[in-house]
């Protein structure tokens, strides 16, 4: 029966049904309301939800085949809907073939409509003897993976201070919404279910071409780029293709897990560098490497960016030691203080460099989108192997990334994500500088999205976090990023992608008062410290001009100038040098200071010991705060 | 400067603009027109495409930074738009920070928007020694594969008789673009987003569980499910746990190029096993295996579907030589005669089947999602192992399918897409069976999506492909499917997935024409055949009330009744017996016959040699057509 015959056929077989003098010969299974209980306050339509419970109940078998249905009418009544609802969900049905109408008689499920399914309870009764569960074999089994950076459950917790988790209201809902309706549309479909090969979509690569790769400072031509299902298998097709155990890469340490974990399974023997202020140490012991991993925007996981005369160390190196490069540079967009460097791909004239990126930690978790530049005989091989392992990233999801950034929404959401990373990161900053003075350190960084942070040598780092997590505040512990099992426990690191910005001070005050409670035995206090104690005589005579100076925790120094009328003016070094003003004086034997804007403006007074030119401020429980030292007066 | 404000003052710049007095004031760039060219045909909308414009303007630098834009009235002149069009377009604009507004001067291409970029211009001079390009050391490189099935313009071809690649006319777009919008609501993308672990959507794993799976006869929990981004991802995954160069694996000769190269690839050793007509042959060459790869439901390539005896058999073997079995069951829901076997995974007790299948042949190529079926310690390996490798499948991609699945939609389209195949299924074997009676044999298959075809022995399978594809008909060459240099030159397949309905007689009509010319040289003709021609009075005398049989090219009997009367009467064997009349006479030395429904109605005559019991029908160019047995008389 053809669909127009059927509705024909629909449409009589109700009209039968509506006249009062037949209505009697309609039968229906007293059990359809009790089946198809609907809820009004869904956001699903009546409609909707009328059609998938009837759908559910004929696939589940509580509607047989050839069960008769109630009419249209008394289905309406039963459910108390229009009776235009269910005529709609019926000429629905009957178009997808699940009911059928027989003419003058009513609405029926139809009777073939499991064809083609085993139907379990009829399964033929098989001579398969006794049989034990086989013991499996694996092969390269996967070592079970150190602790993940953080508790699956990390949004239940008041301050999540983690990387790389994303609090869901960054998503760009709408525009991501558009993007897909528009790769969903009819000549979309048709367009993308043609292209059944392994090519990606050219449309994508152009974009990536064109609005992302410049951002970078690298030119690619098409053949010089591949798409992938997420950075991970990025980094597996590459690893796949140059490594195996006959090949040395060397590594950052601490550095990036995964890729580690990764290295191992394909059982590379591993250099494990060391990272200092200006990234990757580029010294004799990468001589011997035949590849090497490094994530030189921001690393993994200090957040150290690689300087300029690193970034050319390294590729003189590359080129003289003959190895190649794996740039994983996953977070680009998070420079915060000065332009990002360049790319090592767009520096690299010895075509060493394979570069992945992914189009946004905050798009990828749900998309997994990410993408390989490299020369075209390696991505000629990538995309070989890519075909044998996996075939091509999904088509849908690459067209509508591809509308995400031809429409602007990529760069529009990565302005607007710059924004607020920036903002949460100088709130961190702020926060920690504030509450955690001369008692850490983040080391001066340009951006990324997580602080590495080096408290009091006596810290427990694993401790912390495990009473951190107690108050509800959850900051990463680092064992994870070491391959070796000597690591500094006095160090942690707190992110920014998950936390609200109006959350970071309190929670940092509260982190900040655990440690204190913590190292407590191990600090200085008031009442032992070395030196002497400033009385309110010698505090007048030492303070009115004096300028100080003291390190900021994120290793800048900060020059107070306290003047005799009582004003304060102070200045940061750095790349992003702040000044501010305040107030001062002397009350009750104590110091007391309030600046402006630094320090939440709030009053505060310190006992002042001084030790030679050092001065040392306690607070009103005699706790150590901060030390400075005493430069000479401030210039006329 | 927020949003309300900037949209504030914007409207107090436009109406500055409206002030005929004040109009003067207002520059813009000559070249604003120029740059924005509409398609009023475009489906896209007036609005959308100056957006997309000048988005695309101020990125690529067309518009630089602090640019000032014509006024909204002006640029609706110039673009013969309306003006609140074009308000709309810098409204957006503006809340998605492109452009700002300055009080009384106008619109403007916000100055900061490239911060974060690297400016290509601009990189700094880096003192990189001159770099010859590396020479790459791949490991592992992917053989170059054999040829693929059929061209990439496929489609371009007028008889596209090739398998797996699909009409796009048969892609659900209605009920997958609903699917994917469920998936897109604000609530069900905070919810993947949220989901940033390695965890598959429970809604996809339950729909697979209580939808799919009962199909195929299949129980599972969910966690002995996981899904993957297509089932060649399932196959690779499978194979990295359990193969290395030190495992046996069984495949099918001929088999499923893909997973041999997968498995060359992984170093295993190969035992190639022959099929017959009943599968997989179960032999004590699997003796050695640790690991059998089968493909059950419709063998790949040769459609043959695996009997229940051959099941018991290859469980009871794989039990008593302790290997495993993978289950690649891809198309399962093409089983057009009968209904399907129970997969082996069902009936498997000693946890020793994984079983690969995915959701369909036909919606997979853009979606890309597939799904392993094991025991839970198996699946728990694989889950490290994606994990490791790649992630798993994107969420949104995962929901939506979720929701074509819970909407019922899956099994609506399992229905239909079960009958357009069926129907191309049978009419190409109608076709063949027409057409090249005698000439080749497909075997006696229960489904599948593709015909395996013998040939006659003389012929080349690679040359007929090449003439062939000549004249628009694209078969597939079989070579690729051995993994031997041995394999039979005069095979073919046809496959149905691809090609409409209306095109299948008119092409294999073509084909059969082809081939005859091909093989002419070794056909028996009308003039050198063995036996003796019969003449008008001896057909007059031996055809009435003859019973004739013959084969079909799909390998069952058939009887034909000539009866005295003229009438004819003939019935198939096989699964799907089918019986049809027509009548017959006698006609210038040539015995006619016209089926009612067979042969398509046609009248036909024949020379008719007689050999023995044996007949031979000789078409008026004398070439051979059919033979067949005289069974003696009809009985009465």
């Amino acid at each position: 029966m053809t669909h127009d015959k059927a509705l024909l056929s629909f449409q009589s077989a109700l009209q039968s049904a509506l006249q009062p003098g037949l209505q009697q010969v309609i039968q229906y299974s007293p059990m359809t309301q009790h089946l198809i209980h609907l809820e009004p306050s869904s956001s699903e339509s009546l409609q909707s939800q009328i059609r998938r419970k009837m759908v559910e109940s004929i696939l589940v078998g509580s509607f047989p085949p050839g069960t008769k249905l109630p009419s249209s009418r008394k289905l309406a009544d039963q459910l108390k809907v229009s009776r235009n609802t269910v005529l709609s969900v019926y000429q629905k049905l009957i178009e997808e073939g699940y009911i059928v109408t027989r003419e003058r008689s009513g609405v029926f499920v139809t009777d073939n409509l499991v064809q083609g399914r085993v139907e379990v309870a009829k399964l033929p009764e098989v001579q398969v003897e006794y049989q034990q569960k086989a013991k499996y074999k694996f092969k390269s089994r996967v070592s079970s993976t150190k602790s993940t950076s953080c508790p699956s459950n990390w949004n239940s917790y008041s301050f999540p201070f983690i990387d790389g988790k994303f609090d869901v209201s960054l998503y760009p809902i709408k525009q991501w919404r558009e993007a897909t309706a528009k790769a969903s549309s009819t000549q979309e479909i048709y367009h993308w279910s043609r292209q059944q090969g392994n090519g990606d979509d050219p449309m994508l690569i152009d974009e990536i071409r064109s609005k992302i790769l410049p951002r970078r400072g690298i030119q690619a031509s098409s053949d010089e780029i591949l798409i992938t299902s997420g950075a991970q298998q990025a980094l597996h097709l590459i690893t796949q293709l140059f490594v195996d155990n006959k090949v040395v890469v060397g590594v950052e340490e601490p550095g990036f897990p995964e890729m580690r974990e990764l290295l191992n399974y394909q059982g590379a023997r591993l250099v494990h560098q060391p990272i200092d202020q200006q990234g990757l140490v580029v010294d004799d012991a990468l001589n011997q490497c035949d590849i090497v991993y490094t994530t030189p925007s921001h690393q993994t996981p200090t957040s150290i960016t690689m300087s300029m005369e690193r970034r050319q160390a390294l590729l003189n190196k590359a080129n003289e030691k003959d190895f190649l490069i794996i740039e994983d540079d996953f977070e680009f967009e998070s420079n915060f203080l000065g332009k990002p460097h360049p790319a090592l791909k767009s520096l690299d004239k010895g075509h060493r460099v394979i570069y992945v990126s992914c189009l946004s930690k905050v798009l990828a978790p749900g998309v997994q989108i990410a993408f390989i530049v490299a020369d075209s005989e390696i991505i000629n091989e990538l995309t070989k192997l890519r075909k044998l392992l996996v075939r091509n990233p999904p088509l849908n999801n690459q067209r509508a990334v591809a509308y995400f950034l031809s429409l602007g929404y990529y760069d529009a959401y990565m302005m607007h994500l710059h924004k607020v990373f920036y903002d949460r990161w100088l709130t961190l900053r702020e926060a920690l500088n504030t509450y955690l003075p001369n008692c850490i350190d983040t080391g001066p960084i340009q951006g990324g999205t997580a602080y590495w942070i080096t408290g009091p040598k006596q810290l427990d780092g694993e401790y912390l976090r495990e009473k951190a997590a107690e108050l509800g505040i959850l900051i990463e512990p680092v064992k994870r990023y070491f391959a070796s099992t000597h690591y500094p426990e006095n160090c942690f690191r707190m992110g920014i992608t998950s936390i609200a910005n109006d959350k970071i001070q309190l929670g940092v005050s509260m982190l900040a008062q655990l440690i204190h409670q913590l190292t407590a035995e191990y600090e200085e206090k008031l009442t032992n410290a070395k030196g002497r104690l400033l009385s309110q005589a010698m505090l007048a005579d030492l303070l009115p001009n004096a300028r100080l100076e003291c390190q900021m925790v994120y290793g800048v120094p900060c020059t107070i100038d306290l003047r005799k009328d009582g004003s304060m003016y102070g200045e940061t070094g750095g790349m992003d040098s702040e000044v501010d003003t305040g107030r001062w004086w002397i009350e009750n034997g104590m110091f007391y200071r309030q600046w402006n804007l630094w320090g939440y403006s709030e009053v505060k007074g310190f006992y002042v010991i001084m030790d030679g030119d050092e001065m040392k401020w306690f607070d009103e429980n005699y706790c150590f705060v901060r030390k400075l030292e005493l430069k000479g007066h401030v210039p006329d």
